[in-house]
């Protein structure tokens, strides 16, 4: 099974972002870090521009298996205007977008066996006429899915959070939560799990939205109005669901092993446990999509751009992450 | 020093939950957890219940220090009507209320170092006529201090947190937060980092309430118009303040290295990353009294009392620390 997985595509993000560095940090560390192969998508300077190892450039993902032993394999995009790193432009957000579209079309058509997406400026995308909120929405678009019907997970590896609002201010989660949003959400976690990590069975916690899961009320009404009716409803599909927890006694040792991934209600619930046990190798995985796409759980980090300073690791675990989700789908495609 | 800190006065809590056990287990493990003596205040069937060690029941706090090594040095309030573990009562909501009350008596007086308060059950002490939210409070107001400008703060080994609202619904802390709330709390937290924990130049870390602590008002502006106001007139007094930080990228292990201790806005922002990290050994401390208050951050646990499954590391955790404060205002009792 191993041997027949297509290579990865990894486009690498903004390049005059950490993306160009980590990816490359990744191909020269590839064998202690156990990664598959994988040929990267962008600008060949913005490579060259933080690392001189070998680049073998090719122009079909099929050449990248057999070139990743000698260099990092790349599939060049129109070259940006030579940002420097940890300077970006609008010509870097056109190579970006660029890469991101080319990336996901391989994965789309096959040819590669997932996408991994390195960190791109939402601002500097948004200025080149971007309109979707972030890479997550643009992919789903691509892969002709609702942005409601796919979950962002954020694992490492001994918790996997997904949460039902983002990018919201705290004071709109409360009206933006519905019943119908909650379950969207926990079947694309649950199907999710089992497409993805192979897991028959999957259990979901969902967390309680206010201090002690309203306390029966006394606290606040949503755990009974909103949250309840919706583990409900998806327990009687037959899903293993439990709660809503207290969110804040969810996340210690004992209390994860008891389920597979948790369901959060807002950004911070999902995204504080993750990244204070996890911080380093954080994954982002788009749920519910034709394809696999995972996303190192880091941004851009123009403030430390080109000083090889940036840690590999998370894009690491997105690749390694990628590899395993997309064996576990040739595996059993019809899960 | 060491030798010149009187005991500590750690009352059991309600009689029926786990405070009895867990206080008894801590006696029995004092050399290996390295406790100093101290003194439980309570019921004395409550600890027979569940127990069957040496117990010295004293009458003046003086008596307990050399009472230690024979056995758990007692103070007995009127006992309940006998409850049986995990079986809460009036009663013995009676008996944890005059147990609170003589154990921080004794603090105020100076017969014992520092009060260390085990699990009441509040919707008992409801029943009885009990006014204040939780003993924190009751505390605040034995000591002459308004519950305004006392502070929670959660411990363990690695991050301390302070929340600046507590039990509300998530919908009501942005109407509950104001800059003179914000202010007073991180007041309470410096002066307590100074007196309870010897440290000269704390450093406060305060956290924002919206995701990407609002990203500029993008995502909510009470940021703008209610954290960094507050944090700029603690800066004004001179006090060493951060923030508003992301919540999210706070509290991996680089990021608390940066920061005596987390100023919070809610419940669980507070709560999650603390008990992720520490759940077994969680303090609360109660900051800007004029004694020592601790207490372990778990609940009576009924149901688990009295099958010697209670894990005893936070209370004894909430009895190191607290002779650890009491050591450091001792050695400078002008801070």
């Amino acid at each position: 099974m191993v041997s027949a997985l297509s290579p990865l595509a990894v486009s690498l993000g903004d390049p005059a972002g950490i993306g160009p560095e980590v990816v490359a940090k990744c191909w020269d560390s590839r064998r202690e870090l156990g990664l598959p192969a994988f040929v990267a998508v962008g600008d060949p300077r913005s490579l060259s521009a933080v690392w001189d190892g070998p680049v073998a450039v090719v122009s079909d993902p099929r050449e990248a298996a057999q070139a990743f032993d000698e260099g990092l394999p790349l599939l060049a995009v129109a070259a940006s205007s030579g940002d420097l790193p940890g300077q970006p432009s609008m010509a870097g957000a056109h190579c970006s977008l660029d890469a991101l579209e080319l990336a996901v079309g391989l994965a789309r058509s096959g040819s590669c066996a997932a996408v991994v997406t390195g960190p791109v400026a939402k601002h500097q995308l948004y200025a080149i006429g971007f309109t979707h909120p972030g890479q997550t929405e643009f992919v789903a678009e691509r892969c002709g899915v609702s942005p409601s019907n796919v979950a962002m997970m954020l694992a490492g590896p001994s918790l996997r959070t997904v949460p039902v609002t983002t990018h919201l201010p705290l004071a709109a989660v409360g009206e933006t939560l519905t019943s119908a949003l909650i379950e969207a959400r926990g079947r694309a976690t649950l199907r999710g799990l089992q497409r993805n990590f192979g897991i028959a069975e999957p259990r979901l916690a969902v967390a309680g939205l206010n201090p002690h899961a309203g306390e029966g009320g006394a606290l606040g009404r949503e755990e009974l109005e909103v949250i309840e009716p919706a583990i409900a409803a998806l327990r009687a599909e037959g899903w293993i669901v439990t709660g809503p927890h207290p969110a804040d006694t969810m996340f210690h040792g004992p209390a994860r092993a008891r389920f597979d991934a948790a369901l959060c209600m807002y950004h911070d619930q999902a995204l504080i446990p993750l990244k204070a046990l996890h911080f380093e190798e954080g994954v982002n995985l788009t749920l519910g999509l034709p394809i696999v796409r995972t996303a190192p759980d880091h941004g851009t980090a123009f403030d430390i751009a080109g000083q090889e300073k940036a840690d590999p690791r998370a894009m690491a675990a997105a690749i390694r992450t990628a590899a395993s989700c997309a064996r576990h789908r040739a595996a059993n495609p019809c899960a």
